[in-house]
């Protein structure tokens, strides 16, 4: 059994905040929500920062750090960690000595795995790490690291500390600096190339001469896959696939393997690009916390980065925030509780308040509750009612045909059993009515009964097995209603509806009594289950309410029917 | 068309930090995120907790939160916010200039919906508001406010402050409360209830006395709903509906439209509370910011926090958080973007690579290149294929039959017209091999031809639209790959594959022709405009999938079937 953590991996960020929620904490917390981690935070700093650049930054004390630090491993047990804006020498060494003091101690925990996003110069070019700290940041925190994600500069910067400057200016440079940083001690490194334009014929070079390095990418051909490139050529217009294309590469170096692989997609001409680098290393977190890879982590992460990039609404005047949310979409049902058991049959019961009140408390339901009802009515009813459990019957039999399992099976066929032993009860209950079995069989179908009957295997033949216990659900819950709205009516003082010695007693008996009533249930919590297990869309939630909808509304016309003689 | 800033909302909150992710900001983010709402945050103060207390807070200088607000309001057009912990009298006071100030100085905004939670207290007992503030927030954050969102000591505490000491203790006192808080200033009062225990009954009989409040809620029977108490009852074994439960209430008073309105929901047995208070006022925040009514707003709020307390899992040693996610769900396929287009397509191919690739270079594809593939071969092949096509055709039909378009319907019938009209020309060609029109009629079928004509009819019996065309498409898109493979391949220098005076020439350029490949052209858009629209929950992902990985397989082995005449 998975332990809570596992479930719910925990994730904690250090870093700085953006009050306009497009980097440091506010990005990684946006990016651990929508990638279902639990997300904890540590403030190193409060910058007051937007999408045009930064307007002010105000520290924390080292200490308070530490505290929030304590607060935050002292409670829960982390998964994964990252570090981002770290601001100068001092909550530098803080943050280290603060991670080691309690892992160390800690007898039952190890760090865990460490993102560090060496974060010197913020993408609007305000420089955020204090120039003492770089040291700091290479002595303490490097070797701690499970990955590090260094941009372009932040890397030169890096490499160029303790030795000649160095720049990067090519994809083999990149290469090479990759394993280079990695000499710096972190476990691998993640050489971030979004500074750097690559053509997609320099990746494919590199590949023919280094088959050593590894490949993902959405920029890049992959086998047997023609029919995208040319669906892609026609869609829209353009030059793509074997012609000369913009790439961004990210290149990962894994120290103990000495493996190189490399990420690559297609360069977007967007302004949004403000906290790429934070949901970069905060997606590398979640997924490490949920304990990926180190390449899955970086073709993940990269992928759902990018995506974010390019599906961003344009917000603020600057360089706007990412679309953290991109992999997510609402539930059109909530989840089951105890408290809220039924959400889904509920929610198809709100959505058709008004017909399905029509339906229960129906003049007809009413009349036959008060002993008052025509019985030609009743008897135009029940006729109408044998025809229509033959195709209520012939539905379920389409219900079997589709089903994917024994259960549903054996559940289709029991039903339509019982439908065909009840169908000679019903005769004789006919009979006791003066109907004739001949006037059964040959007796003329309503148009409502046509419509509902037709209606049942319209959505047997078009829908698939959740469509089509939607559609028998208003018929065996609106009973199982009326059943128990009659029972509850007879009960309150001065009401006219009394359910003994009511010459329609026998079928308010059948529709109140507890075999129905068992039915109604299970039918509630299969449908319940079912949608659970296979949550609609919301084209597809507003197609089963559709159904519902007017199924309730083909009841409430049987009953019309009946008291019309139609 | 709707603006950006409606299609994404944005909204604010001004509140404290809390580094283990439950409350503050951080729970705020964390709704907003959840809710699909942009969230941007002003931190008043940094505060060391977690689910057991309070360790420290360090509040930021409050010419540091004005600069955060504007870096906010000056970038984005909030469209609602919320105060949080503002920690004392003189951020109170820069936090209301503030907004007092820009929103009076913007010609063209007004303060959007505001939030007030005025935070004096944390579930875990330690003062979060300097009680120098209170009179700062009475007299200059109230009067600003849409809604104010108390709980019980709070309200106590608001209520008391220029008058004589009042306590809360019953529904009804709640009912005159949130009147009383009313004339504070704000807009309407949601007075929480979550300290204060009243049972189902309380409220029955508070909904008599005053038919003109109007109740909302779990724990209230709804009209015509007696199943579902049944269904509850039966499953859990223990008593509910009509029996006296305890309830949590929350009691919304409207100043303007003098309408009270409550909610109540069950009580939870949890120790997940951590953060409740900031979770509501997130999440109404997000409503009103989406542009709903307060009531609306507050409805869903509740019903929100509700499952978000029920749903939690426990984290943390003391009161821990709620679990915010419940709502949304992940994308089982990314969003189509211009970089990616086909995102469903290519899951399905990555999906299957190493059948899909034994597909399209098949040995049987490979010798039909090399023009070494046996003469009888062939004609087996062309022989079973008319008879699959009979079966493709039919399944078309059955396509027709689920559609719930004209368009569809029309793409059906053409397809189907397009195979019958083709089954000529494959008669033809048959011919030019020597087979004739009775081999074609009486042909036996082999057993690879019936699995796969057969699973075709199958799927198209049992599933939805949806699941029909992916069955079709590993046909349609294989062949168009096969096409397009065996023309790249006669291009690689050195390649016996030739394409020109090849013995298999016109059935090479059947498939590789532009008439085929706008064919599949066409199956990719519909795919994918088809997933688009209904993403498919997990449970249909994997069946999509496996329909995919099996019609994948069954073409495999019809090309195996005419290598083997079997």
């Amino acid at each position: 059994m998975p332990s809570a953590s596992q479930t719910l991996p925990v994730v904690l960020t250090i870093a700085g905040t953006d009050p306009s929620g497009g980097a440091g904490i506010q990005a990684d917390l946006k990016t651990f929500t929508s990638l279902g981690c639990f997300g904890t935070s540590v403030v190193t700093a409060l910058v007051a920062q937007n999408t045009t650049g930064v307007q002010d930054v105000h520290p924390a004390p080292a200490q308070f750090v530490n505290k929030q630090i304590l607060s935050v491993l002292e409670d829960m047990q982390v998964d994964a960690l990252k570090t981002g804006m770290l601001f100068d020498a001092e909550i530098t060494r803080t943050v280290c000595a603060s991670l080691q003091t309690f892992y160390s101690e800690s007898k039952s925990r190890a760090l865990p795995p460490l993102i560090v996003d060496p974060v010197c110069v913020s993408t609007s070019g305000h420089t955020l790490l204090d120039s003492d700290a770089t040291g700091t940041v290479i002595r303490d925190l490097l070797p701690l690291a499970t990955i590090i994600t260094p941009n372009k500069s932040e890397a030169e910067l890096l490499l160029s500390w303790e030795s000649a400057e160095r720049k990067i200016t090519s994809l083999s440079e990149m290469v090479e600096s990759a394993k280079a940083l990695s000499e710096l001690g972190p476990k691998a490194t993640l050489l971030k190339g979004g500074h750097l334009i690559v053509s997609s014929r320099q990746v494919e070079d590199l590949l023919r001469d280094r088959p050593d390095i590894k490949a993902f990418g959405s920029g890049i051909k992959e086998r047997n896959t023609e029919i995208l490139f040319e669906a892609e050529k026609h869609k829209k217009g353009g030059p793509f696939s074997s012609e000369n294309t913009d790439l961004v590469v990210d290149v990962l170096y894994e120290t103990q393997s000495q493996k190189w692989t490399i990420f690559a997609r297609r360069r977007i001409d967007t302004t949004s690009t403000h906290g790429t680098g934070c949901t970069l290393s905060a997606a590398i977190t979640c997924a490490l916390g949920k304990g990926s890879s180190v390449v899955d982590a970086v073709l993940f992460a990269t992928e759902y980065t990018h995506l974010a990039i390019e599906t961003a609404v344009p917000l603020g005047r600057g360089s706007g925030p990412l679309n953290h949310m991109h992999g997510i979409q609402q539930r059109t049902i909530p989840l089951i509780t105890s408290s809220t058991p039924f959400p889904f049959v509920r929610s198809l019961i709100r959505s058709t308040e008004d017909i399905w009140k029509d339906y229960v408390e129906h003049p007809f339901v009413k009349q036959l509750g008060e002993g008052t009802l025509p019985v030609e009515s009743f008897k135009h009813f029940i006729k109408q009612d044998y025809i229509y459990l033959r195709y209520y019957a012939r539905a379920y039999g389409l219900l079997g045909a589709k089903a994917q399992s024994f259960t549903t099976i054996s559940s289709a066929a029991g039903i339509m059993n019982n439908i065909a032993e009840e169908s000679k009860m019903h005769k004789a209950f006919c009979e006791s009515w003066g109907i004739t079995e001949k006037e059964l069989i040959v007796g003329e179908e309503s148009s409502a009964t046509s419509a509902y009957g037709g209606y049942l295997l319209n959505i047997g033949l078009m829908g698939d097995e959740q469509k089509l216990r939607v559609a028998f659900a208003a018929c065996l819950l609106g009973y199982g209603e009326v059943g128990l709205w009659l029972t509850a009516q007879s009960k309150i003082p001065g009401s006219k509806i009394y359910v003994q010695n009511n010459p329609y007693q026998r079928w308010i008996d059948d529709y109140a009594g507890p075999r129905f009533q068992e039915a109604v249930r299970t039918g509630i919590y299969q449908l319940e289950a079912q949608v659970a297990a296979d949550p609609p869309s919301e084209q597809r939630y507003l197609e089963l309410v559709d159904v519902w909808r007017t199924c309730t509304r083909l009841e409430r016309n049987f009953w019309n029917m009946a008291m019309a003689l139609d």
